[in-house]
C-alpha cells in the first residue's frame, strides 16, 4: 500500500523555482536571441527539472524585438508536461495574445512606486488594477483554469522615487487581492531590497492577503540576492524568481547581475535540505545552449564557477 | 545626565567587522604587494571606521614571501587607535612574533578536519590543541591583555574529507575553550556551508562554549557568502570577517571569489539598520589604494558597481 502510495503521488519539491531567463533574462540584453536556440535552451531547462519557467513576453514587437517570436516559444515550451509555462503580459492585449498562444500562467507587473508606474507604463497603480480586473475577464472567458500572478514592481525601493512605503505596498496588495487574482508576489526590480525588510514586507504581505502572497523576486544588484531569497524563505515564501546564469542585466548598473543566480540558488536551498526538485548537473549543463544563443553575453554564477562540493551526493 | 551617558559612553557598533584582506587576501594573490601600498590600504581601512584588521600573517618568509613586512605593518597600523591591529599566527614562533611587533590580537587557525590539518600543518588537531595552550602561556608572559582567537577552519565541510560531523566540531570547541583561549570562531574555509547549517552549528557553538563564540568567517565560493552571514547573524554572532573587494581566492576554483565581500556585507547590515561603524562611501575609496597596490588584480563586489541606491542617507 505505500509503495503503490509512493508511485501515484506526485513528487512535490518544498520550494517552486521559477526560472524567468528565457522572459526577464532575454528581454534584458542587446542581443535577440534566434527561436531555436530559445526552444533548446527552454528544453535544457526543462530537462534539469524546472516546473516553471516564465518563456517570453507578450508586448509590441517594436518595443521588444527579442520577444516577437513569443507565441511559438510559448507553443514549443507546451511539450515539457511537467513545466508550467509562464508569459509576462502587461496588459490586456498582451494577455489575450498569450492565452491565444497557449500560455499557463500569466504575470502581471504592477509597480508600488507611482512614479515609476507612470514612467514605465504611463498609468497609476490603481489604473493597473484595472487593467488586472480587465485580464481576469478575459481569462475567465478564454482559459478559466489559467492563473494570474501580479508581480508587484519595486515593492522595495525606486531609482525614481527612492524609498516606497511598506504602508503603499500592502494597500496595492489588498486592492489586487480583492480582484480576484491568484498570486502577489513582490519584487525587488531595483535591487535596494535587504533581508529585514525583506523578512518584513512578506510577513505583513501574508497577514493581509493570505495565501495569495506569491514568489519573491529577488536582484543581486548588490550582492544580497540570495540573502533576500533567504530571508523571504524563513518569512514563508516558498516560490522563488530566478534566472540562469543571473541573466538579466541592471540597466543602471553596468556589469552588476540583476536576477539572482538560479545555480546558485538551487545550490543554496539544496545543501540546506530544501528539496527544489531541480537537478543541479542539468541545470548547469543549461548554460551551454544559453550561451550558445548569446554568444559574448557574460554570464554569472558561483556555483558552476566552483562545482558541487566533494560529499555532495554523486560527489 | 542623560546627554552627559550618551557623551561619555563609547559608539558601540552592533556588528564587528573584521577586515581581513591585508592578511587573508594578500596572501592568497600571486603577487606582492609593496610594503608602502600596504600602508595606505590599512590606512583607508582604518579611515572607513573599520575597527579591527588583520594586517599580517607571522609565517616563514620563504613559505609565504607576501607577509615578509609584517612586523612593520604591525608596527604602522598601531597608529591607528581605533583599530585593533589583529596577526595571524600559525604556531608558537609566529605569535612571539607577533606579539613582539605590537599585535593587538591573535588568531590561530586550527582545522576541525584531521586530513585538513596534517595536510596543513602536519599536526592533528589535537596536536594544535597543544599549540594553542603554549602560545597562550607565551601570552601571558610577553603581553597579558593580547586577546587570542581560534578560527575553526574547515567547519563546515573539507575538500580532502568532505563533510566534516558536526560532533567533531563542537568536541574541539570544547577542548579550545578549556584551554582559556579568549574567542572560538567558525571558518567556512573551502566554500561548503549553507545558511542552515550555519545557523544550527553557530547555535550549538554557543550552547557549547557561551560567549567564547567569535566571528564567523565565510567564504563566497559558491554564492552563499552574505547569506550564511545573514544566518550566523540571526543565531546570535555580532562579528564577521571579510575581505575589501573579495579578495583572496579560492585555489580550486579559479574567477571564485574566496572571502566575503566587506562593501556587500556592510551594505547588507547597514540597509537592514544593523549598525557596523563602518563609512561606506569610505570603504568603497579604501578599493583605490587596493587596486594601486595590485594592477591587474580583479576584485569582487556588487554595491561598488552599482552604487548606493537613491534614499540612501546622503543620496
Amino acid at each position: 500500500m505505500r509503495f503503490n502510495a509512493l508511485m501515484t503521488r506526485p513528487h512535490t519539491p518544498a520550494v517552486l523555482i521559477s526560472e524567468v531567463g528565457p522572459r526577464d533574462g532575454l528581454q534584458s540584453v542587446q542581443a535577440t536571441m534566434a527561436t531555436a536556440d530559445k526552444l533548446r535552451w527552454i528544453d535544457a531547462l526543462a530537462a534539469a527539472g524546472l516546473r516553471e519557467i516564465e518563456v517570453a513576453s507578450f508586448v509590441p514587437t517594436h518595443l521588444l524585438p527579442q520577444m516577437a517570436d513569443a507565441a511559438q516559444v510559448v507553443q514549443h515550451a507546451l511539450r515539457h508536461s511537467a513545466v508550467r509555462v509562464m508569459a509576462l503580459v502587461p496588459n490586456l492585449r498582451g494577455a489575450q495574445a498569450a492565452l491565444q498562444a497557449g500560455a499557463q500562467k500569466l504575470t502581471l507587473p504592477v509597480s508600488a512606486s507611482a512614479a515609476h508606474s507612470l514612467a514605465n507604463v504611463r498609468k497609476t497603480p490603481e489604473a493597473m488594477v484595472d487593467e488586472v480586473r480587465a485580464v481576469l475577464r478575459l481569462r475567465d472567458e478564454l482559459a478559466p483554469g489559467v492563473p494570474v500572478e501580479v508581480g508587484m514592481s519595486t515593492a522595495f525601493g525606486c531609482t525614481l522615487q527612492g524609498q516606497v512605503p511598506e504602508g503603499d505596498v500592502l494597500r496595492l496588495a489588498v486592492l489586487l487581492a480583492e480582484t480576484g487574482v491568484d498570486e502577489i508576489g513582490l519584487s525587488d526590480t531595483t535591487g535596494m531590497a535587504n533581508p529585514a525588510q525583506v523578512g518584513r514586507l512578506f510577513k505583513a504581505l501574508f497577514q493581509e492577503v493570505g495565501e495569495l502572497a506569491g514568489a519573491a523576486h529577488m536582484h543581486n544588484t548588490r550582492g544580497l540576492g540570495l540573502a533576500n531569497c533567504l530571508a523571504a524563505y524563513e518569512a514563508g515564501v516558498r516560490t522563488f524568481d530566478s534566472s540562469l546564469g543571473g541573466l538579466g542585466g541592471c540597466p543602471y548598473a553596468p556589469g552588476a547581475s540583476g536576477n539572482v543566480v538560479t545555480e546558485d540558488l538551487v545550490f543554496m536551498f539544496e545543501a540546506m535540505g530544501v528539496d527544489t526538485g531541480v537537478d543541479l548537473d542539468l541545470l548547469m549543463a543549461a548554460r551551454a545552449p544559453l550561451m550558445a544563443g548569446l554568444p559574448g553575453e557574460p554570464l554569472y554564477g558561483m556555483t558552476p564557477e566552483a562545482g558541487l562540493p566533494k560529499g555532495w551526493p554523486g560527489r
